[in-house]
């Protein structure tokens, strides 16, 4: 065995080819979205009016533990890919834990984190299906940067429907986009009917998520070509991200390195089940056992403090129902600038799991995570994403907690993202100026009201 | 041999653990640094009244080829390290050229640029003099950022004066900078004598390159325990830069690449001669030719058309006298996008070679390197720095050539760093705003009256 590196990369021919799909190791299946009106769940002919075919049948079947990379899909992966796991040296010897601390690193490519890993194969399989055009919708921009990336390397048309308020703020966001040849549409647009009725009753909205999920569901619907894309919650976008807890696996046992803690932060769940699912399968099958937790805010605490029932994916409540840990679709999160962490519910899988108690969750305040960030920027020199903040701050708690017990703990954490694009919000942590949100009890109560019964 | 990836990233143990200094094997040395007074080499005395002691040794000395890289420093190295030598064979498609392209990934630490390869040396070795701090001038920004990561690895005090529109306009350098330590000093300022005087006589002045030189000299001379630290021009920083040479190099030869033209950007020619030294090396000695060309705007065109003369290094002309490829010190460049390609003048290694005929330059114009700019992001996935573009347009230039004449050329640049801080930059390209900018006749003649004569 050699001696184990700072950065653990996989050479091109170790690279994983095939995804995993958890869902065929797991004993409690996610349940299946449901038709609003109907409550029945969604065939394939109700998705594929939205969705792109070929992530429709991955999102619906779910008998193979292993699914295909298509090598078209590869030759990308292989632009970028492996991510280095990175031994975190300086933060352990800054910390004085005896804990080994590894993080994976998904944030060097052009879309800044790892949302590229499931919009690369939504493009091609949207090409592939002879498709002209792709569309989304984006507040923060992460999921939108990596649409118009993923686009331009499959030649689609590429539409994201930006929230207006973000549209203005993150210029560089929306530039980037355009450079990659995307047409980025302030919503509410002049473009769509929901727009425009929307800019006739609210003519100075700063906009919102639903509204820009419902701009993009109406394009996709009723333009000739497009399918809508998902940066999380679908099963289809879990299983592609497993290609990071895929190569993670592999780079470490490499080395024989064996996590025993390992931690992601989790809105829809995408980079956390990105990394832990590979891990998670094994511990259903008894071959290892692992803590494994997710990182959620305390201003947006779907695990930690919502209720495990059929919702509506969003605010206005025409999108399907889903299964899963919910505030409720009418809960409006504290302006956190994790934005990529704001959302009201979490992944079915996530939360089918969580429920299986076979993963932790646990809330952190905004300025603990921005503290976290701070020093692994000083002793890593990455700057964080404010998501993926998150897992650092808990990564750092473990550590610190080995340094009580002196256990040489192996920690495990993915580093969802840079945070170059969001740099105001550290301008605000610069000048002290970053604030807490915890969202009170009787809030709590009061939207789990607007969650439907469903039996 | 193994099939050759699409990125060739060495191994931990692969890395150089030497740097490379090409003056030992230049037939004719660079000629020295003046004093601006006296007309006499620049001393040891003279030198670390400012600079740290063992870069100013390296800078005085050339005898040895290669300088070991102190462990402390191939400890950050292997943080980032080696970076990835990537196949741009999506542009070559793209192209329709029988070339290969390779290029050289220096973006991906978080100064989004090579220059940390040398800061973290100058961090090291200030620290281990028992200096307290080190201080630097920035404009665009670059140089600043990677200061204050290197210092934040260090322990060491850091100021950066940073030209005053700069810290108004480029806030996410500032606060990037801030992010890491650095005390950011808007400059003029009114904490030094120079900057004092400066805003007496213009309370409303923008500030200037030259201004922030001043104050960050005096710092460093009037303050206890500082040393100034730079991003360019010195041999001393240029060999440490030869780390990114001596990589591609070593990861070319594993799958027996040769590369016939070798490309970079050029302003006092740090990435450049990082590159390319160890191959103009060999070609020097002999043992294989190489075609290597120097990049430059046409908006500051100093090796092809500035004069070979000893020139003063600032415009206030107080610092040193150096011989160099100038276009006079009294140029004031147009407002270009690549921040970092508008110094008058070339490092007195880089204009010894040009003077030499071992290197070509080549001078483009400002919208040719931002719709190289753009087709590179668009195939390959990376947004470049608009200084790092330039390279990219004449790599393009000399596919397309080998597509005329059906050549197979392997063709290599450096990608110096990356365009995330620059989206004002390409908002302005996405809007069709980018202007040229070509420098007259009689502007150069008239620039180049300004130039002392030295015998």
């Amino acid at each position: 065995m050699n001696k184990e590196p700072v950065r653990i990369i996989l050479s091109e021919d170790e690279l994983p080819r095939q995804w995993y799909d958890i869902r065929s190791d797991m004993v409690n299946k996610p349940a299946p979205y449901l038709n609003p009106a109907t409550k029945e769940p969604l065939t394939f002919e109700d998705l594929t009016a939205i969705f792109g075919e070929e992530v429709v049948r991955q999102e619906l079947s779910f008998d193979k533990p292993y699914v295909d990379i298509p090598e078209e899909v590869m030759d990308i992966y292989k632009m970028y890919r492996a991510t280095p796991v990175i031994r975190a040296k300086r933060l352990e010897k800054k910390l004085g834990t005896p804990a080994h601390i590894y993080f994976k690193h998904e944030g060097e490519n052009a879309s800044n984190s790892h949302k590229l890993n499931s919009l690369v194969p939504q493009a091609y399989y949207a090409k592939k299906q002879g498709l002209k055009g792709i569309v989304t919708e984006t507040a923060a921009g992460n999921v939108g940067t990596a649409t118009s990336v993923a686009s331009a390397f499959f030649d689609l048309e590429c539409k994201i429907c930006m929230v207006r308020v973000s549209y203005e703020q993150k210029a560089f966001r929306r530039e980037v986009m355009k450079l990659f040849g995307a047409d980025v549409i302030s919503s509410p647009s002049t473009f769509t009917e929901i727009g425009k009725k929307i800019n006739a009753e609210f003519p100075n909205t700063p906009g919102s998520l639903g509204c820009a999920i419902s701009e993009a569901a109406e394009i996709a619907t009723t333009q000739d070509g497009y399918a809508y894309v998902l940066g999380s919650m679908f099963s289809a976008v879990l299983m592609h991200q497993s290609i990071i807890g895929l190569e993670t696996k592999k780079a470490l046992e490499k080395y024989d390195i064996k996590p025993d803690i390992i931690i992601g932060c989790a809105s829809g769940g995408s980079n956390f089940c990105g990394l832990a699912s590979p891990f998670i399968g094994e511990k259903i099958k008894g071959i290892n056992d692992y803590r494994i937790i997710a990182v959620e805010p305390e201003a947006c605490p779907s695990l930690t403090r919502g209720k495990y029932a059929y919702d509506f994916c969003d605010t206005g409540m025409i999108c399907p129902l889903a299964k899963m840990y919910t505030l409720g679709s009418q809960f409006v999160p504290s302006p956190i600038h994790a934005g990529g962490l704001r959302y009201h519910g979490m992944s079915p899988i996530v939360s089918q799991l969580y429920e299986d108690k076979l993963i932790e969750a646990v809330a952190i305040s905004q300025t603990s995570a921005f503290d976290a960030a701070a020093l692994f920027a000083k002793t890593e020199g990455i700057v964080p994403a404010p998501e993926s903040s998150h897992a650092i701050k808990v990564a750092i708690d473990e550590a610190l907690k080995c340094k009580e017990t002196g256990e040489e703990k192996n920690i495990l954490f993915v580093l969802s993202g840079t945070g170059y694009f969001d740099m105001p919000a550290y301008q605000k942590y610069n000048e002290h100026r970053i604030e807490d949100y915890k969202v009170s009890d009787e809030e709590i109560e009061r939207l789990a009201k607007s969650i439907p019964t469903v039996e």
